[in-house]
């Protein structure tokens, strides 16, 4: 109820506890059938895991409770699993794996279906990005740098910028997400309970490739060349790449946020929200929740950086610090990439506003143009000089700026007309809008098979 | 699932979405007794509307998926308590109100619910942490600087200074709670709207002090001089206030972490959790999730001070990452001070073992006195050359420290063994144990109508 | 360079290496003098070690590269001073005392030091605010929540709130200041090596009260219940204090930035700063420089808050990783204080912009009022749909307010015209404004001998 | 003096206000020179501007101080750097430029130069940690998680893993590195000013590719598909690496400090420091000063996480907030580089001293083992529960497992050696070892030309 940017999103339902539960028995599930694969249990045990390792069968709240004891939900759980299944399979549960081996790959589990509908709502806005940016190619608007107005740029441009986040962020995403590990390590990271069962052979695979290759294989999940209990990179770049899609959709907030003002109003939300109080308000309700969706995510980032900080062969407490922050980074980011392509597809532009804007500071916004026309060599000394006493004569005195520039020159009306015009001081904004426009996504799209 | 330490905890309960609905109808049905009480609205109204702000007849679920529309659960709120009241009564729900003036009064409520929990265990946790001192006022362990023994200390000394920690925190978070404010402001915090409606006054209380106090007495919160809803101070202190607790709990939690590692057992939590694959690990499990605790809230206090820079008179984004923020910081504060409760009172002490460990330096732990002891005159300068030369005698060839003493010194046989017992070189430890216990809770204890 | 906020600021040269130089001197020599003031030291050890205690004496820089072989500068500082004072003053340099104790004790009086200028940037910067708060106090402007007018507010009120902001922040700060306390423990926090030399008396002072008061004394600072060596409550505090502070000013400076964006020129910084390509631009630099300290002082309030974790008798890290941070806290505190006082006693404020803005809604800023005036009886309903349907009008077809109103209505032209005026919807403003002024500082000022 | 890790190091100076003056010196000249280069400029200029762009003409203090009215010091800095040239060099000094083109680029080049040292000292410890591995690719050691003692594993595979992460890291910063990009966009990214002096030319290079790839090549920087003034992902991403190698460099420092803790001292940092009051330390200073630089990283990051919600074309604040935390983070990060590359370059490694702490448990260390062992079928249930039988009747009573065991089985006493001998049950960890090792740096070596 406190969080409305992930209520009811896909993000907030692929990282709930049932989420969670059902990832943590794919993984035991994916264990059965990989030692089923590899000859060393009975294809039986497999089937009976699997069938069994359905999150509905289970009583999540009470496996949290349990898990108190323990300090992790694993230990509950196996014992469930273990009763659910027939005696002749019971044997086959968890054999080997150490609760940890079962929660990272469940949280990476989690992590990457979410990540699926996360990457398709960002190509969803990089794609709405892209309709306006061509659109507005050549709307004018006034360029702003800390909170004036600097020189005109274009709405395209601006779009096209945000759309250029977005790609950083998704292909980050993505690789990140075509990373993400399964984990098998056995109660120190050695696979020692799996060699004395006879899981990992006495040859070339005395590593255990096979085993990982196949279990990483059953879950869907990349095969890592070490247990990494306390090799936290996969948790890190993850809590990276959510936040740097966080800092991403923030800029596009923020913006909109800017130009929705009541002063401004060169863009609107689609709706806008409503107020307990005002009946007038339409609120920019989409940026709001992204903006503070921005806000939270750098903290959780910075908890799972400091994570990385694990001690011995498993640590006491930065293991644990991950959990949550990881699934609140990731339905926060989830939820604001649903927010963000709903934004982009029904945002609400105003070119004829942006142009009335171009207005406000009475000829001001070409001012660096005039430093540049009115020196006789390019540079900025001589020039700048006549530009900034015509530009003073205007705040002070009210003096219009063409009537300083037809004295400080000899330039004529349609000189004059054609340099105090902003359309004509758009640099390389439309250029460098196509040029944006050609990047597309540098990774693949999410595979289906990553539907829950 | 992923939160063990506040799983089940009153913590938990105080923050959840049940809590917060119940809070925000608790501050609804305030607003209405405040008004009936001034002769702004009839009686029958403010029972009508207490009466049916009762959480259990409200869909939680729901009110949080239209939350979604307008960006907070208020607005979907109002409409539904309308509803439930009699036709008569509905001019008197919510009248003047804006959303936020509801969810912040909410958020203060639900904090002051679940401090009354947090400080009590934490009066619980101090109480044993000064029965340990007392007990342990005398049992000397090594003290240990940049994970080296150094000199003696005791365990009466630690526990004293863990308390002092605790009380540190109890006594800031007690200041925080007692003025915890409500929030009555309107649209934008002018009060107009009560104002439009008569419910000011024309006289002395133009300003709404009368309906304010009423309202903040009706939910038991403090009054505030101005409506906060961009003055966060209150809810930056209180993230700082919880974060300081973490950090208290935190180095209890450290030190309970290293001192029963393997290799040290001095100390040993009560029970200690299991394992899914070791039968003979008995793991610090309160301890590890107090110190998973202490790992997040730092990040969570910076969102919340992050969030003071709150724009206008309502924020688009700062206040809504404060919710959830705040919401998270509570349970784990709340949590992992029950499970610090439970570890004060189970703490296990080995004092031999400490003893022992006195031993490990072959008696250089007191290589500190004997620079003093070997040198003429006080000061750092002979002694402490002769005790180096000591130090590495015995660190490189094995020669006793005794030896090579009995040759620098013509200390006697007796001599020497005074100044080699780690015993007598306690300095003022157990004095300042003494002291440290004086010192009582700052700051009354909760009172019982905090009980939700 | 990096850091223009405190670039040539007092709190820039009250923190930098010479400023903690002298303030480990400062230690050392108030330990002397405690011990000569308590007859355990010659009165001529005090005076030549506090003579000899001179920064300038000493080079810093080759302090900092022999810091790194310990870990800390205090080692071979303590070689520098003794060689520094004549032979029979040598004994009394650091006796008994350990690092943590002098680089404690220095980063307090460093922080003592800063706080003075710091407290009286803010009482500068709240005496600004108050006579701008006095003098708006019926200028209305619009009310702006999630970045749409709501309803009117006046700019008293809010000068008001930020001036409420900054003596929260100062009352806080006064508190933490005059609880800095001194540290003195020896290598593990028992005074062993006090008792050891024999400066602890056998009696009641067993516990060392008086040599550490006697030495609190000398420093100016408070004297502490027990060593805080790993009860980091004081820099935590301290931490969140200066956050606290960076965020109310950060709160300044976000409305100032947004009240003076082209758009809107409500206000305007006394002078603005120039830009490098843009001869009109006037930014507003002290707003911008003091957002950008709101945005680090979180991050580093959250370091010094998990330095609360600190192990052991001293930690490995916990300990090294406070000073930088809090150094920058407090510098950039420092500078950001410095930047508001100039900001507020230059800001200009423009009501009769504020005054044009309340037009910029044709009106629907009162539509609050209008759901109130147009409905029989109090309450949100049958006024809120006639309200509500009059805005649509506008919005959709430009149908005036004043004309919607007079069909859904009998209210005359003059009642109308009351309806209408922003002036008449102040609510309290005015009311809740004078009230705010009469708070003063709740803590004294800082006395004159904290000057360095 | 305050950060002793960083003091004296290449990263230090390589970071400093000189070398931050000498790299927007570098960016100026670039320019100057890529004008030229593309026939814009005469050759004489560039010469000119590059023979004049040399720090120590400068005045570092001065620039700072005058850095405040602008906000930034590359206003300063043209006037200085204009003025040191020949008049005819003046017009092309600058031209076309914006104040963030400078500085942006400026940071990029001090990022490149100083991840070349970072880089070499990340190399320079993979490769000792990749020798220690090796050579204790059988080095029996106990296996601890969540502190305890759990099965055995090598010291081996520890130092492979700690390298793993150092490798994750090393790679992750030469991604970065080779895409740190120069900035050159104007007064608002629109490249308009460079296209006003005929800079970008009629044709296909309306958008100015060729001077921005000129430019960028001038600067050894990537050249940007678009000014990224506002789309900081290149800061960000920065930020995530450092943050991502300080905590590596975290991990092996966190382990270090436990094994060399004085009940374990398994391994010892090379020489160690010493106390200012203890004699006998040999404090493991390395691994405390990196465990302190992994403290602070992941706030800093935080911050530039949040710096990506950049409003505008430029923005009041998170900008100027970027400056100094990515300059601390450069430093912290390559300080602690260093010091990880002496510390693993001299850690000394006991392994008599692991074997002796395998025996601490009595055998309880490979009680995974006996639950598999004495299960007539693989899997979790009989076996488990008399181990755990066993387990017990050692910690109550004593009963020495072999004993247990003999009475729970019919295993012969050779049988119960093989089983009870760690060495017995270290699992994959030597196979893990070597396909560890054979990991090399994905990403190729420095290249020269970074040398400042």
């Amino acid at each position: 109820m406190l969080s409305p940017v992930r209520a009811g999103s896909p993000a907030e339902s692929a990282t709930g506890d049932t989420a969670f539960l059902q990832a943590m028995l794919d993984a035991e599930a994916a264990l059965t059938r990989a030692l089923a694969g590899l000859g060393h249990a009975p294809a039986a045990a497999a089937r009976a895991v699997t069938d069994a390792a359905r999150a509905e069968r289970f009583d999540v709240r009470d496996l949290a409770l349990r898990a108190r004891a323990g300090g992790n939900p694993v230990i509950p759980l196996v014992a469930d699993l273990t009763a659910a299944v027939a005696p002749a399979a019971r044997p086959w549960v968890h054999p080997g794996a150490t609760s940890q081996d079962i929660l990272d790959t469940a949280a990476m589990l989690v992590a990457r279906r979410t990540l699926r509908h996360l990457l398709e709502d960002l190509d969803r806005t990089a794609a709405a990005l892209a309709r306006l940016a061509a659109e507005h190619r050549s709307s004018a608007m006034p360029g702003r740098t800390l909170t004036q107005h600097a020189v005109p740029t274009t709405f395209g441009l601006k779009a096209a910028g945000w759309r250029s986040l977005v790609l950083d962020a998704r292909d980050r995403l993505a690789v990140v997400r075509d990373r993400l590990p399964a984990q098998l390590g056995g109660a120190a990271g050695t696979l020692a309970a799996f060699q004395e069962r006879g899981f990992l052979g006495p040859g070339p695979d005395g590593g255990g490739a096979a085993l990982v290759e196949a279990y990483a294989a059953e879950t869907g999940l990349a095969a890592p060349a070490l247990p990494w209990h306390v090799l936290r990179t996969p948790v890190a770049e993850l809590g990276c790449a959510l936040a740097l899609t966080g800092g991403a959709l923030g800029k596009l907030a923020a913006d909109v946020l800017l130009l929705a003002r009541t002063e401004t109003r060169e863009l609107a939300e689609g709706a806008g929200g409503g107020s307990s109080a005002m009946p007038h308000k339409a609120n920019p309700v989409r940026a709001t929740l992204i903006a503070a969706t921005a806000r939270q995510l750098p903290s959780l980032a910075a908890t799972l950086l400091g994570s990385m900080t694990a001690e011995d062969e498993r640590p006491a407490g930065a293991w644990h610090a991950e959990w949550q922050s990881l699934r609140e980074a990731l339905r926060l980011t989830g939820g604001a990439a649903r927010e963000a392509a709903r934004l982009a597809e029904g945002l609400r532009v105003f070119p004829e506003r942006m142009r009335t804007d171009l207005e406000l500071t009475d000829g001001l916004i070409v001012s660096e143009r005039l430093s540049v026309a009115l020196a006789a060599a390019p540079g900025a000394a001589g020039g700048r000089a006549a530009a900034e006493q015509a530009a003073r004569a205007l705040g002070r005195d009210g003096v219009p700026l063409r009537q300083s520039l037809s004295l400080a020159s000899e330039l004529t009306e349609a000189q004059l007309d054609l340099l105090l015009d902003p359309d004509g001081y758009l640099g390389a904004a439309a250029a460098l809008t196509d040029r944006a426009l050609l990047r597309t996504a540098a990774v693949a799209d999410p595979s289906p098979e990553d539907a829950p």
